[in-house]
């Protein structure tokens, strides 16, 4: 058997500069002007790159949430209590929560991928039941997850998209206390401040953000600082969940699957494949801006505009679902309008 | 038969506080942290109050493109041909379009409604040919319409909004020039100065934008100071159906029917509606921020935020149309998403 423990490292898919650039043309001449349908038209352009088609497709779109508990919420950094998370997982397949709603509405192909909680829940439809650890660790104190569990969450997420065919893959997340996680990760491979970056998460009031920046700055401290040792840091402060986004990330750009990326959580997981490869964002969308005050930095660091911008910060690949018609609108759009010379419309003068 | 010359001025619907505040209770019981679903709370409880119902519904949207030549076009303000105008119409039914495709993904009633060109479009399914003037008057050395022809555009916008039953209306424009003519009317009734609200509408270059900053000017200063005398402004620089546009929204907030608004042309019609009886924007939903550097200005006079910011800049209702599925999916949530109670999830700490 070959060693799969680099397994991140293969070599991304290519994207096709050819359909790219007849996508471009294509856009020049449909009935309208140049540019006037915005951040529409680089989207289908993008596309067409991503399945070397000049009329690309958006049919099979997968939403897996990844779902793990954070020991670091016993430092009381969270509005709501870590059973929160196994109680939303069965909201989730159950129906009645956000992301259900959403991905009902989109006809997704949706499931729930459990990494590991305190409590883990039991076997159900649209459930995916790893349970590979119990949470993660306290990270004031210890590393998250040890050497193993880390291998086993990143080959999870990689096996999540090994086993799809999809023209898009949309990771979400759920896990209390997992804006904690996101915000280490963004502070130790960036410049910026924790007052900048720790934002209220679910909705922790002024202690509890003090105890959640204290837990942050203990925790990076046990680390030391970053070299580029992703492996270390995700390991450190990092969460099931989010380990597992970043090898499903990691493997759509391998597998040239586009990503339709969250928010804050889904932004850490990316962050952190790009730590790995860093043109895996080339395979990257950003669905929106969140509330969560770091976002913006992450987007920035990723080199990605977010499409939405309706200061949502619920997670669970919301963002992500909503943004979906703008794909599909401009997929339609690239496809379906006529060019000038088909509908007989003058030029510009 | 009563007068109708002021039937603009009748009382506009009532929105319901009972069922806002009945929307806003079911909001925070939803299993969700508070807010964390940013602007699409506030839109299901907009639409609660509309409806007089705490869980509203958006089935029938009707979108209705108002179309009308520009005599200033004569002072070479657009980067194309007047007879475009005439041409997108025919596309628009023909289905080549960007507002003929979005229109039909939304499956939304669409029809196209002739207030005047200069060479009339041929009867064809799906267009009201009304044909009330031989489009305007350059405005530069005369008013845009006369007095009859201004009611009978505002009556004709009226009477569209009195044939249908819809949950959401959406006016959108066709009218080369027509960025020319709502520039005027924003700078009319605004401090701005051109050269913050004049932009290149179409793509028009230096000398062109120049041209079109010199033309407004011209037209302002024959009409002299805006002193509240909307019909004569409106008159004086409108479009046809920029002012069918205006009593299609006055119509539309007197029955009690939300409005998607598109982007400049549509903003310039809802700010003289604003003129005409403030509470017409308590009725309206700003779908998108245009790249139309006036637009900013206008959004910010109707007092609305836009959902969308996608640097789009084509008219036709394109940018409202793609709000849609935000709408649809704000009032899904709202209807559809679990309560904690229902879901048994615990609450915040």
């Amino acid at each position: 058997m070959p060693d799969q423990t680099d397994w991140y490292t293969q070599p991304l898919a290519a994207i096709s500069t050819t359909h790219v650039e007849r996508a471009e043309a294509r856009q020049s001449k449909l009935t309208k002007p140049p540019g006037s349908l915005g951040d529409l038209e680089q989207l289908a352009v993008r596309f067409a790159g991503w399945q070397s088609s000049e009329k690309p497709v958006l049919n099979r779109i997968v939403l897996r949430v990844f779902a793990g508990d954070h020991g670091v919420t016993a430092r009381g950094v969270s509005a709501f209590p870590a059973e929160v998370t196994q109680q939303m997982v069965a909201n989730f397949i159950g129906g009645g929560a956000a992301i259900s709603v959403l991905a009902r509405s989109l006809g997704a192909d949706f499931r729930v991928v459990n990494l590991g909680m305190f409590a883990p829940p039991l076997d159900a439809m649209g459930l995916e039941n790893l349970q590979l650890a119990p949470g993660t660790a306290d990270f004031t104190e210890a590393d998250a997850m040890n050497e193993v569990v880390l291998e086993q969450c990143l080959a999870a997420g990689r096996d999540v998209v090994d086993q799809v065919d999809a023209d898009l893959f949309i990771a979400g997340d759920m896990g209390i206390g997992n804006t904690t996680s996101a915000a280490a990760l963004l502070a130790a491979i960036s410049e910026c401040s924790l007052d900048d970056i720790v934002g209220r998460g679910t909705g922790v009031d002024d202690e509890g953000l003090k105890r959640k920046k204290q837990a942050i700055q203990l925790g990076l401290e046990r680390l030391g600082p970053y070299t580029g040792d992703w492996k270390g840091l995700l390991r450190g402060v990092g969460g099931l969940e989010i380990a597992a986004m970043c090898g499903a990330y990691l493997r759509c750009a391998q597998r040239g699957i586009p990503m339709l990326l969250d928010g804050f959580i889904s932004g850490s997981a990316a962050l952190m494949a790009q730590q790995v490869q860093a043109g895996v964002v080339e395979w990257m969308i950003a669905a929106h801006s969140s509330a969560e005050p770091g976002h913006k930095y992450m987007l920035h660091k990723l080199g990605l505009e977010p499409l939405l911008n309706l200061k949502l910060r619920l997670g669970e690949a919301s963002g992500a679902a909503l943004a979906v018609p703008l794909l599909r609108d401009s997929l339609a759009l690239h496809n379906r309008m006529s060019t000038f010379e088909e509908a007989a419309v003058s030029g510009s003068v």
